[in-house]
C-alpha cells in the first residue's frame, strides 16, 4: 500500500494543464514575448479606478465571503436581484463548482468539439462523459447541441456566445428560440465571457430567474482584470444558492472584489476599451489581408485568422510567430484549427505581429 | 423533473458557510466593528514591499499558472525543491483539492472534535465520513488521532500545529515521534498556518519528501495577506504533482503571487510583526487577568481565554463583546467552548477589547 490513496477517479486522471501559460514558454525560450496576444487578455488594462481600488484594498482582511457589495452593484447594473448572482474565482472557478454540483461519474455533458477546454477539464475531473457536437460554419450550433443533449440525457450543455476560439456569435433571439428545444433536466451553461465586446443584442433577452440556464460573466476580458480572478454567474435563486454547498466561501481576493466594483462603475473606461478592441480587430483583419489571409468576423477581443490550409500549417505559422516573440494560440479541433487566434493588442503589439507574420508564413510554407 | 439535476451527494449537502463573515455581522448590526479580532487576521498587515508589489502588479494578465517564481523562492527559503511545493488559493483552497483527490463517498477521515470547520466542510462536501477525537487538555492529541486513523482505516488525518482555535502547540519532536504510529495508507495533513507565530522547534524536522504527510502553510497569518488568498503545501513530489489533476490552474491572482514573493523576502518586517504579535498576546493575557479570567498559552496570533464556565456563558460573553463593537469568535466544541478566541490586535484594538470586556462579562453573569 502506498502512503496515500487517491480516489479511483483521481487516480485515473492525468496531471495536466488545460493551457500552458506564456510565462512557461518564456522561461523555455529564455526571453520575454514582445507581444502577449495568445490568452485573450485585455492589454488595455483595467479602469484606473479599479487599479486604485485594488491598490488601496486592505489585504490583511479576508474578503467578504458574500461579495455583498459587488453582488449588489451587479444586481443594480443588470436590473436583477443579488439572489440571482454568485461571484466566484473567475469563470473557471465557477465552472468547476457548477460541474461538481451536477456531474458525477458517468453523467453526460454536451459541448462543441473545439470549445473551451477548461470546461472539459472540469467535466472529466468529476467523471462526466463528454459528448461533442461539431461547429457549423465556425459557429457553435445551439440546435445541434440541444438535440445531442436530448439524445444522451445530458445534465449540462455548454455554449459560449460569443464563441471562443472562433469569435463567432449568434444574435440573442437565436439563442432564445433554440432554448425552446432544450430538454428537461438539462441546464444550459451560457458562457458570456466576451459579451461586452459583442454587438448590442448578442445577449439573449431572458429573465434572470429562467430555470433553463446559467450565464457566466467575467471581469477578465472587457474589464481587463484577468489576473484578479473575478467572475460571476446569473441564474435562478435556488441554483445560485446551491453554490453555497461547495464553493470556497472565503476564496475571493479582497482587492479583486473592490477592483471589480470600481471597474463596473467606470462605464466611460469600458466604452474606451471597447472602441480600442474594435480598432484592434480591424487592424488584425488588415494585417491578415496584407498577408493574403482571411480574418473571421469577431464579436470578442480576439480574431481567428484562417491560414488557408490545415491544422499543421496553422501550427507552423503559430510556431513561427512564437519564435519571433509573438505569443498567440490556435483552435484545437479540425477544421477550426486551420486558424490561429490573435488577441486584440495595442498598436505596438500589432506592429510586432505585423512584422512577424510574413516570416512566420514563409517558414510555414517551406514546411 | 426539475430543470437541473444535482448529484445525489450535492443534493444532500446543506447550503452553508463554515464561518459567517464579520461584514455580514456588520450589515446586520448597521455599524462597523471597532476592533476586528475574530478571524485571526493579522492587523499589522503585509510588508510594505508586498503592498507595493501588489499595487504594481499588472492585473490585465493572468497569473502564472505554475506560480514559478513564488515556488522557486519558497523552495530556496525552505531548502527544498520547487517540486515539493504547490501554491494554491489559501489553505482552504488547497484543503479542498486535497480532499477531492483522496476522499470519495464513504471514505474515513479523522480530525479533532472542534478543529478547523473548513476542513470538515470539504470532507463532507466530497462524501467522506468524519471521525472525531477529543482534545487532550486543550491540545490536539496526535497519538489518539493516529490510533483512530488506524481503527477506521482513514485516508486522511488532520492535525493543526499550532492548533486553532486553542492556540496550543506541540514541539516538533512530539509530532515526529507520533508519526511513527501513522498507519500505512493514511496521509497526515499537518496544518501549519500559524507556524510563523510559534516558538522555534514547533515545526517537526522532517524531509520534504516524507510520504507520510503534507504540510500546509499560508501568507494569511504572520505575513498579513489573508485577503490575497495565497497558501502552499509541502509534500513528496508525486503527491504535489497530483494537484495538477484537479486544481484551477489559472486560479492564482497575479498580484497576490507578486505580493507573497515580496513578503517572503522581507524578513525584517516578519520579525517586527512577530514581536507585535507576542506583545499583543501578553496584553490579552493581562486584560484577561484584570477581569479574573485565564488566558491560555498561545503559539498563534490569537489567544483563547477561558471564561471560567460553560459554552453558554462564553457565548454570552462573546455576544456582549460583539454588541459592544468587538468582533471575536469562539471554539465550537465542549469543553473548549468555555473559551472565547481573541486575535492579536493593535494597542487601539486591544484598548477597545479591554473597555468592552467588563460589561460583556457583567451581562453574561446576569444571564
Amino acid at each position: 500500500m502506498t502512503q496515500y490513496r487517491l480516489t479511483p477517479l483521481a487516480d485515473a486522471l492525468p496531471s495536466t494543464v488545460p493551457f500552458v501559460g506564456p510565462e512557461t514558454q518564456e522561461r523555455a525560450m529564455g526571453r520575454a514575448f514582445d507581444a502577449r496576444l495568445g490568452a485573450n487578455e485585455n492589454v488595455f488594462g483595467p479602469s484606473p479606478r479599479a487599479i486604485e481600488a485594488m491598490a488601496q484594498a486592505q489585504q490583511w482582511m479576508y474578503g467578504d465571503p458574500e461579495s455583498h457589495d459587488l453582488r449588489a452593484a451587479l444586481a443594480a447594473h443588470h436590473g436583477i436581484s443579488p439572489a440571482n448572482i454568485i461571484v466566484g474565482e473567475g469563470i473557471d472557478g465557477l465552472l468547476g463548482y457548477l460541474v461538481r454540483l451536477m456531474v458525477t461519474e458517468g453523467d453526460a455533458v454536451v459541448t462543441s468539439d473545439g470549445a473551451y477546454p477548461t470546461f472539459n477539464y472540469h467535466v472529466a475531473g468529476f467523471g462526466g462523459v463528454l459528448h461533442k457536437v461539431p461547429y457549423a460554419g465556425d459557429h457553435e450550433d445551439p440546435t445541434a447541441l440541444f438535440a445531442k443533449a436530448a439524445e444522451v440525457d445530458a445534465k449540462l450543455v455548454y455554449l459560449a456566445n460569443p464563441d471562443n476560439p472562433m469569435g463567432s456569435w449568434h444574435e440573442g433571439p437565436v439563442i432564445s428560440s433554440a432554448l425552446e428545444a432544450l430538454p428537461k433536466g438539462c441546464l444550459l451553461v451560457l458562457d458570456e465571457a466576451y459579451i461586452d465586446c459583442a454587438p448590442e443584442g448578442t445577449a439573449p433577452d431572458l429573465v434572470a430567474d429562467d430555470p433553463r440556464l446559467i450565464r457566466m460573466r467575467t471581469f477578465s476580458k472587457a474589464h481587463g482584470m484577468a489576473g484578479a480572478r473575478v467572475g460571476y454567474a446569473i441564474g435562478a435563486p435556488d441554483l445560485i444558492t446551491a453554490f453555497g454547498k461547495v464553493r470556497n466561501h472565503f476564496g475571493m481576493n479582497r482587492a479583486a472584489q473592490a477592483g471589480a466594483l470600481a471597474a463596473l462603475q467606470d462605464s466611460d473606461w469600458l466604452a474606451r476599451v471597447q472602441a480600442r478592441i474594435s480598432e484592434a480587430r480591424d487592424r488584425i483583419a488588415q494585417i491578415s489581408e496584407d498577408n493574403g489571409l482571411v480574418a473571421l468576423p469577431s464579436a470578442a477581443n480576439f480574431v481567428a485568422i484562417d491560414c488557408g490550409a490545415d491544422g499543421s500549417f496553422a501550427k507552423a505559422v503559430l510556431d513561427g510567430l512564437v519564435a519571433r516573440g509573438v505569443f498567440v494560440r490556435m483552435p484545437f479541433a479540425a477544421p477550426q484549427n486551420r486558424c490561429i487566434r490573435v488577441s486584440c493588442g495595442t498598436p505596438d503589439n500589432l506592429d510586432a505581429f505585423a512584422a512577424a507574420l510574413p516570416g512566420a508564413l514563409e517558414d510555414a510554407k517551406k514546411g
